[in-house]
């Protein structure tokens, strides 16, 4: 399972341009047979700047998103309103830590507290 | 619902020492009743980069967090380890991208194509 965060940053004068190009985008990757989760958030701090949580089941499917009729259309129209270079973390989970929401539901932790 | 992603820099040779510690914070903050989920990943390309994204209900879900037992005995033992200063980013969904599992899986998503 691959875990990644991809941050965006976008100029204040342009977030309004970008946000049906993100819409457009959350929903068209997570109708792909492959994804597992696709999150976007926008920082508390600053409404420029956007960040996925995405989660793949391998770098292979990370790859197929990324030739993805959607992505290859709607990303470049996003990056040219950026006011950096987006970041990106490919990561694993660490042993030991899997979560499984079936085991650790908050009303569960309350019954066994 | 609040959104966290929590980047920890700790110097490789003292990666073994914390990761006892960092398993123990997560085995207790998924049992607190207000955690909605808790993970810890690490980064493929640096095996000192430890990133937790976590959910919770709200900022004072998380304060309650802060102050534990579990966070105040484990939080200064492993950032004793630093090799630089933690990253915090408190995020809100992007509005019209709310996460659905049950309305999203990859199954529905091949049933529908």
């Amino acid at each position: 399972m691959l875990k990644v965060i991809a941050q965006d940053f976008i100029r204040p004068e342009h977030i309004a341009t970008v946000l049906p190009l993100y819409r457009e985008l959350v929903e068209k990757t997570r109708q792909e047979p492959l994804c597992l989760s696709y999150e976007l958030f926008v920082d508390q701090k600053d409404p420029g700047h956007f960040t996925f949580i995405e989660t793949w089941p391998d770098r292979a499917a990370l790859d197929t998103h990324c030739a993805t009729e959607h992505f290859q259309r709607l990303v470049p129209q996003i990056d040219r309103h950026q006011s950096q270079p987006g970041q990106f973390l490919l990561m694993d989970v660490l042993p030991g830590t899997e979560w499984c929401p079936a085991d650790h539901t908050p009303a569960q932790a309350e019954a066994e507290a």
